[in-house]
């Protein structure tokens, strides 16, 4: 089978540090090139990957300011579609954006919904709904979407090393967001007397959330501030807090992080919005609660979880899970384009 | 000949108050329906046409913000190509974008390039190098596009009443900015003693400009801001002017307002730059001036102009000039395909 995996132009594939969809595209491509199919990659021109690459832009338009990241997109999108013919399906994980060009190629084309940025994308979605779907998780998903299956984000669970040991500190990781909750973090750690540690990146549209909000709280000592983190420190990060804390405002549509944490052996104490329950195992890997005042209640118990437990549940989000959820979805639209 | 009109959706067409990009496509769309061709003006909804209307925007997306401009550029480009069949030609006024379609359908794509808002864009032009292209004036073009004629934007010359007697005023028309110019026109007038009316857009992007150049400069008296004015207010500031003042700093493609003031029969000092030595003829329909003190020289021998000859020249830019024009180009484009 003949695979084209189109992915974005944000950050190079895979990402130097931050960047979700090109980790999940990396890791899908490198998998699918380990069980031998033939796979072209459409990313930026200095990805790395075992699969052919193609590429217009050649950088990650977040990573190169001479790049015009709306025209960049259509000219990625629209010179990785006119070569659909030479593949059996063509997989996208470029949101809403090759949606628009499927009336005009034959090959099918698959799309990942890596998350609904807005409800102003559905238009979109409504008019294409009959394209073939995937969703992220089962709580992420529009109504009326021709949906095939739900194939979870797969994490290299084995770049994450195990510590049945709970550490003493409370983590935030991840962007530096209201919506993802930094402050909340830090409210928890101030009500518990625990530290805290803060690693992510600040966005340039969160540098005045983080500037107000986070920066008078940072004293280095009980709330401190990392910066981005290299993988090496995110992983002892990770493996020696004693919680993490994933008190978002909003239905995330995965929780990659909070498998990252869990793969360490790290509970983690999540709001019960979107994938989370889909994730974690109230009282088994973690907490899953619905206010503040909960968190702060439920660090204590953190102290009753094996921590073993924790890798287990992370060990089900593997790489090898997902590309074979993938290949799944593959071969039953192979099986349907039949009777099309 | 059946003729798609692939016009904007920043806002309706034609436009309440400003949109050069969707006057033009109304004159043009009226003006082959005039002529008996089989028109469809593919636009906002709420657009006024004699062609068939096709839509999936509701509204200027500058009109309505509930409407996300991201999404429906790609939804209102790809509704109108899937229907690319149904016509002869498709000619497209929005920018670079419907491109990176023309690889998947068959009818012929005419763009007319209303100017480069960057050269970020060119590598798209550069890939597509190939379509049909129309510049809006010899000054306008990028090297290398297969370019088929120069077509001067129509102006409604009617709607502009002459007056043969010029005014005591110095008129700015037009956006309000710092390429525009205002600021420059502001100095003429305090340099000559004379009072200037200022009318046009603040947009969002332009706001701290406005407030920090701008607006400490007007009094009411010497300096008069008008705001976004009416089609009658703006009849009576162009024909009552002395001069106009087109002072600006970038290489405009075309220029609308120059052509409306010649066809009040006031005169125009604009920056030698762009298309300008196109429009206006040296000492008889106004001056030509590299420099602010050229302009400031100039205010005096305005008075030697005849208005007359500001009219004759706008009357070249007429709407049905522009009408001939792209059906000259649309028969040789249909002569061109079949030798294809």
């Amino acid at each position: 089978m003949k695979i084209g995996i189109l992915g974005t132009i944000s950050w190079r594939t895979p990402p130097r540090h931050y960047g979700p969809w090109e980790t999940v595209v990396y890791n899908l491509t490198e998998g699918l090139v380990d069980r031998g199919y033939d796979v072209t990659l459409f990313a930026t021109g200095d990805s790395i990957t075992r699969a052919k690459l193609e590429w217009v832009c050649p950088h990650g338009f977040y990573e190169d300011e001479s790049l015009d990241a709306g025209v960049y997109q259509w000219l990625h999108i629209s010179t990785a579609l006119e070569k659909a013919h030479e593949f059996d399906i063509v997989h996208s994980h470029y949101d809403f954006y090759p949606l628009t060009f499927t009336r005009f190629i034959k090959t099918p084309l698959l799309t990942t919904i890596h998350g609904f940025s807005s409800h102003k994308i559905l238009p979109v979605y409504n008019k294409y709904w009959d394209n073939y779907y995937v969703s992220i998780s089962d709580a992420d998903r529009a109504e009326g979407l021709n949906y095939l299956a739900t194939v979870y984000n797969g994490v290299d669970v084995n770049a994450f090393d195990f510590n049945d040991e709970a550490g003493e500190y409370l983590l935030f990781f991840g962007r530096i967001s209201h919506d993802k909750g930094t402050h909340r973090a830090i409210k928890v750690a101030k009500r518990t007397g625990m530290t805290l540690k803060i690693a992510g990146l600040v966005a340039g549209e969160h540098r005045k959330y983080f500037d107000d909000f986070i920066v008078p709280q940072i004293d280095g000592e009980q709330i401190q501030y990392l910066g981005m983190v290299d993988e090496k420190t995110r992983n002892d990060l990770f493996r020696n807090a004693y919680a993490n804390l994933h008190l978002v405002s909003f239905a995330e549509p995965f929780g990659l992080t909070i498998v990252e944490s869990l793969a360490c052996g790290t509970p983690v104490i999540a709001i019960n919005k979107g994938s989370v329950p889909e994730i974690i195992t109230e009282g088994k890997t973690g907490f899953i609660v619905n206010s503040l005042d909960e968190a702060v209640e439920r660090v204590d118990e953190v102290s009753t979880i094996d921590r073993n437990d924790c890798r287990n549940r992370a060990e089900f989000f593997s790489i090898d899970n997902m590309v074979d959820g993938y290949i799944k979805v593959y071969d039953r639209i192979m099986e349907l384009e039949t009777y099309r």
